[in-house]
């Protein structure tokens, strides 16, 4: 096991996020970060029980429409109870453990921002159900993501012993799992189950697992698409820095100077092995492409590590200046509108990726056989996965329609602003799943232009590449079933062996 | 076991597909189908084996780009053997067994239109395989429907023996199902791999289940509606047989005639009953959504009728002329916009439902306690899912983008057109899929209503649908988590229990 | 001076819309429906004037919201001034004098339907306005679809003698026009207001204009593809009845019967002309997609029928039961999302210009030089306005997403429905517009390929337009300039001289 | 007139775009520039005649597919022509003169920057027609956003005479204007004609006038907001710079600063005047979607200012090193997608100013009359105008969709990517506009609910505003045509002046 992660509500990195939820790394809270939490609801309960106190949204009154509510401390067990039970209105599919996990600990560290003003058992128990393996069930539809109440209630009901959990990779009855796990259920004080709904996690703990993949496939492409360029015989002039130096887009700038580091020592660098300039743009602005959406991550990394490090509670607790405020920090549309033009920067590379895989079919542009065949005359070949991937490319045209400005107002049309974060997150998740498939043609059909091309040697980082997808996918000299290529090179790309050779 | 369908290739209904595929029926080609197929594979074996005839595009030519190839007699198995490889090239995730048998049925009966001119025993396969449900595993995405080439061929693989089935409900080789089946592969010979792949069999097999599924479902809608008129306390007016004489639309006329025999009885008619004019339109316009829905699936449902009644093949065998055409019927353009069409009309259901929803939840409209909550003071009921519903609706909205025109040029440029109908028909899908979860808020909705609203009698019809509520949904007299309901409803809804009744 | 048309309220069609709005012909009522509108006017004001009589909507009241509101006879006069000053909120571009001719025509014939209950005067008023040619200015945008109230508000300025109006081609004050044309202001009586401004007469009008230019789009658009078969050297097998025969759906059999007639007695048909089967899709599937716009047509002209021939008023006179019936029929959504699938089917055709253009300019394809240079070594030719016309194609891909579910709830939650019937028009036809454009590049391009490929004769009908081209674009032997040739297409295509030779 | 802009290729800055487009100010070329192409382009005649050198992609080849061309030096006039000619292929509508001189004068800075190698006349040339105002006329449309080759190449024909220009405000044709100017015509040398088409100043300089226009409507929008708080009687705790430390997102972060600058001293801060907490969150999040807008703007500003001030030359001469590389750095791709980002979250703008609008207009929420009716019982004041920007919205949510990755493969395939960058500039555009008519009715809503509320002082900067408004609509004290208070409230926030007093 890793040494532990500590949490400071401040410094808490995309990769960060990624390692807990997929690893196997303890987190625990700063000191520091104890001692102010358990000030600050010291505070907060000074406030709340000062008879001239006004009424404080979620303090003391109801939710939403319900504001008019009072709520007094003898009922305050059973309105957050209601409060849960009511908010548990998310549907299908569920997340995977790695997604809960995303979830619980941005919403961990947000805690930890320190203007909740939450009991301080509610925090810790995050930590404690995050080591412990004990994961809530959770729907993930439902969300408008002007927080993610409906989806987080979920995890109250865990939090109080209810409802169903994953408990080291087993399924069970939340009551079950925390008797296993020597803990007591949680009762829900001042604010508890405000707390617990009113984060944007969901949107953020996807958001920040998306990213995280979304970095991975870039530093992959740019090496498979090095592999492209081999096997199709490129001109590598449009990599000459120069050029960059005279227009100095910054994504663009550092995609080309990988992709030459890719390909140091390869045969393409070696004059006159191309005899055309000018190859389709595919190729030629291919580093154009992909960093555009590097360029399109850097903005949306911003936001959300803003995001992930700062409190989107509402009312927003400022104990040095014993003041609770209402507010919209809840409101993630910066953000919101960063990871929908990520998912556009994706469609261009969806687009990019399946021309770059037809041009290596085409004898014109490749100077290869139809189709990559071996001998022209009898096999096939991958004649038709061009269908395949195509048809990806229209999923994805499909999937970078935007949605956040959709939403209908709700609650009584206090609610009549909305960003639908997760849904952005969950639809360019798909588009990403749909490039890692695509990136695997590219991959298979690379190898294959490579093995007829004939050319020595590959590059520095390119000839590790062509051996990791000729350790599983083996030539093409006769036809079988291509869609055992389809998944091997998925699983291949998948795995992360691209992301590893680049930066290695 | 019912009796068995008997086809003839000309009057296959979209409920015969469901039915087949969704029940245990047996299907039988009739035998003057099958002197028929016999007699005309004769023929092309003769105009094949002449010697002084032409190439023919798939029967002694390779296919797409390889039409240059010739294909001799002695080649002909490896050459099927190697189309079935290259073209198999899907990806999942997989097609439900039900879905399985929709695309063979319907496949099956296209042959016999009779202008496969293929090997009678391969037709017999299809048929063979059904009865005995032995069901090739099918990854459902990758075509460009025009032809679903590259996820047909993975039948094409379990009737030469070769990869996964599932044969009465186990998942196995196709080598061993056959075995157990005591069936033999069968060598393809001449237009045999054509015959598999060159149809629209997913796209259309997809589509029968989607209109059948849609026409359940506004069947259930109308009668939820009508419930929900009541839960609402809503003018009939709109219904006036009158209104729709003036302006005689046919869908909203039949859906208002509906909703006025669900109506029958209802207290909703006493005079003095209703005291505002002019509801909402959610309401007032309520038959002329749903009715729009009925023109639409109108306009699909006759161009489906068609396609599954008529060859989809290219060469199109003309037996009684004894010619072989090049020809377009692959081209499933008109039926693919009538899908598109269908899903605009959901949106619009969509949209509808959010509002009759959010209206009977609002005091101002409904005269009942804000989110129908028993008391109005500590119970918050139905405040929060809203968000869930309306989230639908913005997944709706993007799944409302059309796909059909977004396509890439591919096969060296000859395939430049494509329509994508299985996407359109999964899209669609999924649609339905959201909505049912909808109506199943407004079933449980309408009935807390009902209750609260407390006048009686309900309709003829209303009265059962509230009843089916009842029995699975009890009154929410105090907070409980929502899932629970939710997830109840969509059960209840998508069991066809509302259908019944109302075709009852 | 065409002879009169007379106006029942029942029988007008799109091709009347089009002639009155565009030419100069005189629209009379026939007497029979004169006789009956006096007659209904009388028991509306009976039924009114009842002391015993409910409030209704309209008539009595105020609207909208405000339902509540009654208004006396002493006020009716300043209460309809209101009503069209309130509702007069439309923003430009303004409505082309045919168009609102269209509208105007429409309404016309709408009233006459008889089940507005309105003061006849005010009916013989739209009459003579066209008549006279006195238009009212029509600032286009703002209608939600849902009738088109604060459009049709400036129709009502105008008959009261206000705002601005187009008199027999001059733009002038209402009061100076009315004045020139002998007319007086109409004091608009008891529903008068509520008349003009309940309609969709906004959206009709412009659908009728829509279909009748889509229509003679696609007349045109199919003798333009059977010259460029000519131009490319297709094979004409895909035009075989047989093969339609096999596939009936009803567009593409007559787009394919009417190409064949076309081309009857081209070279194309000689043996042995064409040395390829199997061209690529955009020639074999031409008839598909131009026929599933003929589908969707179909579809659409029903529903626009049934629109322009019925009533749309709320509420619903019916004057033989001496009944006033709130109503929905308002509500054009089936309406509306046949205008989509039509602009969706539209965006299909759009796709298929662009290739068949670009597969006749690669001489892999067309056997043509390259770009149709005449030399292929100096003249560049049609090099660059491939960029052109598929720019064309990326501005119809956004006119193709659909609008008609996109709309905010308004009127104090009231109205929670609607259509966007008359944005739907408009985009529609500006893709109609940009198709215009396209059909005019493969217009020069095919005459262009023809004088290259030199082969005769050209068919009966492709002859005559062959010879129309090159009545105004001469044979391309140098560079010139290409928005030149571009203009000089558009207008040919728009002057209709396709449409009428392929009819003739 | 201003003092001379000197260009330097390196720091032409968006407002300086926006002032030579729109003012009367002269450009100069910094002599250190001047001496730099000079020399420059010497080199490269040197280059293009060492006998030895190999073919230059556009210096001694042909353009695109035609690079396997060779151009000699007799040549090389006729073939600039023919550029010229061939790419003449845009349609309209055309530019405004602003827009031409934004396009000019961008062009020219990136000649500056000193890649381009162009004969130094034709630099000079731009110079001068700006400071002539001789502005080429330019059909806007065609181009594919990846070099705006089609429309550029219209102003190639004004620099060699030919064609239309408007000079000093009257349409001529070019050879007489350029007599009247007093210049000749210019011949094209090598590279010449390349020069002139080969750049995305189309879309940059559309762009530059966009973020301009976007800057200033948004620092308009959060005064108008600052206003509308004032009217609907809001909350200011959601302006709580405490809340925006707890969650520091830069640009909602700004914008509530200045909001909070804005209502200095307003009525709104006195204890006790708002008595909801919890506002809709169309107020409570204004902020932070005006905000997101800021956040978007910056990164769109950065690529735009790149864009700008370096070349987008193919290919890119690299004087010092005596190079000439083929490259890609006309490829806009991460421009393109801010320029989508920035519409995306205009069109949350546009919902949120709808629903500020709605709210205001609502009792429940404003405590003001219905419509804001002066009276209430007979005034209808703006009942309907609610349907006129909510289909301002419906139609800024069809501009929204993306069109950045919506292409064709043109040019023999080789042109398999685009950004489509100009029809971006033009639909933001077109949004911006529409929302300009939204903010417009804003301002004049506000204007009246402040009035019927009551209250005072107004901020020190919404009083400003309010007197604008007042200034030329007065208060809506009975009902009048509404469309005259939508076209000068349109203008008065075209007019700049919110943005002027917000930043005064």
């Amino acid at each position: 096991m890793d040494k532990p992660l500590y949490l400071t509500g401040k410094d808490l990195s995309i990769s960060d996020v990624a390692r807990v939820a997929r690893g196997d790394v303890r987190v625990e809270i700063t000191p520091e970060r104890c001692a102010r939490i358990e000030q600050t609801r010291k505070v907060v309960l000074e406030l709340a029980q000062d008879n001239n106190m006004p009424r404080i949204y979620g303090f003391n009154t109801g939710l939403g429409m319900n504001k008019d509510w009072s709520i007094s401390q003898e009922d305050m067990e059973a309105f957050n109870r209601g409060v849960i039970y009511s908010h548990s209105a998310a549907i299908g599919p569920e997340t995977t453990e790695e997604e809960t996990r995303a979830v619980m600990l941005v919403r961990l560290n947000s805690f930890l921002s320190d203007a909740t003003g939450v009991q301080p058992d509610l925090i810790y128990r995050y930590r404690d159900m995050l080591n412990l393996r004990l994961h809530p069930v959770l729907p993930r539809r439902g969300s408008i993501g002007e927080s993610d109440l409906v989806v987080m209630a979920h995890i109250g009901q865990a939090i109080m012993g209810e409802g169903l959990v994953i408990y080291q990779g087993k399924r069970m009855p939340a009551r079950e799992a925390l008797e296993k796990a020597g803990l007591k259920p949680i009762v829900l004080e001042c604010k508890g189950a405000l707390a617990v709904v009113n984060t944007n996690a969901l949107g953020s703990g996807l958001g920040a697992l998306l990213l995280q993949d979304a970095a991975d496939f870039i530093d992959s492409c740019e090496l498979v698409f090095a592999l492209a360029m081999e096997g199709y015989g490129a001109n590598t002039s449009p990599l000459d820095p120069a050029a960059y130096a005279a227009r100095p887009v910054p994504g663009p700038t550092k995609t080309a100077e990988r992709v030459r580091r890719f390909l140091e020592g390869s045969f393409l660098w070696r004059p006159g092995i191309t005899t055309t300039f000018q190859d389709p743009l595919s190729y030629r602005s291919g580093c154009h492409v992909l960093g555009a959406v590097r360029d399109c991550l850097g903005y949306a990394r911003q936001h959300l590590q803003i995001q992930i490090n700062s409190s989107d509670d509402n009312p927003c607790v400022i104990a040095d200046e014993l003041r609770i405020i209402s507010c919209s920090n809840f409101d993630p549309t910066s953000l919101a509108l960063g990871l929908e033009m990520l998912g556009l920067s994706l469609s261009h590379v969806s687009k990019n990726l399946c021309y770059q895989l037809i041009r290596l079919d085409t004898p014109y542009f490749s100077r290869l056989n139809r189709f990559l065949s071996p001998d022209g005359t009898s096999v096939m070949a991958y004649t038709t996965n061009q269908k395949t991937y195509t048809s990806l490319d229209t999923e994805n045209r499909l999937l970078s329609n935007p949605v956040t400005a959709d939403f209908i107002s709700v609650s009584g049309d206090v609610e009549d602003h909305a960003t639908n974060l997760p849904l952005i997150a969950d639809k360019t998740a798909r588009m990403l799943d749909n490039l890692y498939y695509m990136l695997g043609h590219l991959a298979f059909h690379a190898a294959q232009a490579i093995d007829l091309r004939k050319e020595a040697p590959l590059g520095a980082y390119t000839g590790k590449a062509y051996a990791a997808i000729r350790e599983v996918i083996p030539f093409l000299d006769r036809d079988r079933i291509v869609t055992t290529d389809i998944r091997k090179a998925y699983d291949l790309v998948r795995s992360g062996v691209f992301a590893r050779i680049a930066n290695g």
